[in-house]
C-alpha cells in the first residue's frame, strides 16, 4: 500500500468492491458490520464468470476494467473481493490506479498465520486456486516451515448460489471434503474463496472448537481500516452493479446478504 | 439418417462416442451392454469442456474436431453422446460425415412421448439446457399439446464429478429439485443430461414407481442397431481418449463405469 494512514481525515466518497460474480457479497457483508456509515458500491462481473479458469491475461484486463468503473464511479478506495483478481491482478492495479487498492491474499495469509500455532495448517479453496499455487506459494515464501494442506471444494460454489449454504446436503458435503484433513493436525483453517464463509457454521460444528476458521474478509476489513478516510456522513448505503442478468444476481444476493430482495434490488438503497 | 439398416452386413471397425467430458460415459455404460461385442472408442474434450455456456459456432468446431478425429480412428459409426453437441452441430455433422452419426435429443424425445400417458412431462437438465430451449421447443414443434416442466439442476454434474451420486448429500439434493414437481401431475421424467442417470435409483426411489425416467442412452442404442453393422469378432474393448488430464478422466470414468481405474487406465483394453 502506497497511501500512508489518514484517519483523521475526512472522505464522503464510496467506498468499491468488485468480484467474478456474486461471492464476493460475503465480502461485503463482513465490511458492512465493519463500517456501518459508509456507502458500498459492489460490481459483479457476472457476465464474465468465473475468472478462475480464463488465462491470466484476462483476469488483469477484467480486473482493470472492473477498477475504472468504480474509479469513475468516485471512489475513495477499492477492495479486490475476488481471490483470482487478487492473485493475478493486484500489484498492476495499485501501479495503475490513483486510489489504494486492497486484495483477499495477503490479509488472509496474514490472519491464518496469526492463528496457528503450530505451523500446520489447511486450506479450503476451489479447484482452480488449489492449482493455481497461488496461496501454497506464498505461505511457503514467506514462512517455509509450515505444513498446508490443501482441499478443492467444488460444490461449495454450486451449493452456495443454490442458496443451500444451511440445507441438510451441505454437511455430508462439508464432511466429505473435510475427511481429507483427519490425522493432519491443524489447528487452523483457512476459507480461501469468498463463497466459503457462508459454510462457516456447518464446518465449526464438524471441525470442533480447536481448530480456527480464518475468513479474509475480516482481516481485510482490519486492513481497509488503515487505508481508510472515513465518511461523515451518517447515511450507509449499498449499490449493486452487475454485468449480466440483475435477476440472477438479486436472487443470490439475497442469500448471501440475508437481506430481503427487495431491499438490494433498489439501488441507492439503504442496507444498514 | 442417410444409411439403410444393413445388418447383414459385417463390419469390424469401431463404433466412436465423443462428449465434452466424462458425462458420455453414462452412454457408453449403455452401449457396452447393448453391444458387448463391439469396440468403442470415447473421446472426451474435457480440455474444452464445458461446451453448454460457449457460443454455437465454437460448439460446433468442437464438435467437427472431435468427429474428425474419431473418423481418423477408422469408425464405422459416431454417436454423439453430448447433449449440447447435439442440439447445436449435429445437422452439420450429418451433412459433412461419410459415416452416420447418431445424437441424443431424437432418441430422447422419441422416449419420453412414448412413456407418457397425459401429456405432461419434465425435464431435468443443466441450466444452460434449460436456458437454450432445445428440448422445450422440439417438444413443442412435434407434440404441440404437451405440457412441460424445466427444472435445471446445476448441483447434479459437480456432484457426480465428485463420485458422490450415492452419498448422504445426493438424495437431499434431489429431493430439492424435484419439489418443484409437485402438483405438476408428470407420468414421464427426461434425463436430458449425460450425468443425470447417475442418480437415477435415487430419483425413482423418492418419485415413487408411477412416474418414468427416461434415460436417453436407451433409446439412442435402439436407433444404433439400426444403423450399425456388427461386427464379427468376440473381442470387445474401449480405448479411451481425452483432450485434458488423464488422471481426472481416470478417476471419474472410473466412478462413471463402475469399472476399477486399472481396466480404464489402459488403452484397448478389454472393458466386458
Amino acid at each position: 500500500m502506497r497511501d500512508p494512514p489518514r484517519t483523521l481525515q475526512i472522505d464522503d466518497r464510496p467506498i468499491g468492491l468488485f468480484d467474478s460474480g456474486v461471492g464476493g457479497l460475503t465480502v461485503l457483508r463482513t465490511l458492512l458490520r465493519s463500517f456501518p456509515n459508509e456507502r458500498f458500491l459492489y460490481l459483479g462481473d457476472t457476465a464474465r464468470a468465473p475468472y478462475g479458469t480464463k488465462p491470466r491475461q484476462d483476469i488483469c484486463r477484467f480486473s482493470l476494467d472492473n477498477s475504472q468503473f468504480l474509479l469513475e464511479q468516485n471512489c475513495k478506495i477499492i477492495v479486490v473481493a475476488c481471490h483470482t483478481s487478487s492473485a493475478h491482478a493486484l500489484p498492476h492495479l495499485q501501479e495503475t490506479l490513483p486510489i489504494p487498492v486492497l486484495g483477499m491474499i495477503d490479509p488472509a495469509i496474514e490472519a491464518l498465520m496469526q492463528a496457528t500455532r503450530n505451523q500446520t495448517v489447511g486450506l479450503l479453496a476451489t479447484p482452480g486456486t488449489i492449482a493455481s499455487n497461488v496461496y501454497q506459494a506464498k505461505i511457503q515464501a514467506l514462512y517455509p516451515h509450515t505444513r498446508v494442506t490443501s482441499i478443492g471444494c467444488p460444490l461449495f460454489v454450486p451449493l452456495a448460489e443454490e442458496g443451500l449454504f444451511d440445507h441438510p446436503a451441505a454437511e455430508p458435503i462439508a464432511r466429505h471434503y473435510l475427511s481429507s484433513l483427519q490425522g493432519r493436525n491443524i489447528d487452523a483453517l483457512l476459507l480461501a474463496c469468498t463463497h466459503y464463509p457462508l459454510f462457516r457454521r456447518i464446518l465449526q460444528e464438524i471441525l470442533g472448537p480447536t481448530i480456527t476458521l480464518i475468513d479474509p474478509a475480516e482481516r481485510c476489513a482490519r486492513h481497509l481500516q488503515q487505508h481508510l478516510r472515513p465518511t461523515s456522513q451518517r447515511s450507509p448505503s449499498v449499490q449493486f452493479f452487475t454485468t449480466a442478468s440483475p435477476e440472477k444476481f438479486r436472487q443470490i444476493a439475497s442469500h448471501f446478504l440475508g437481506t430481503s430482495i427487495d431491499r438490494i434490488c433498489v439501488v441507492e438503497k439503504t442496507l444498514a
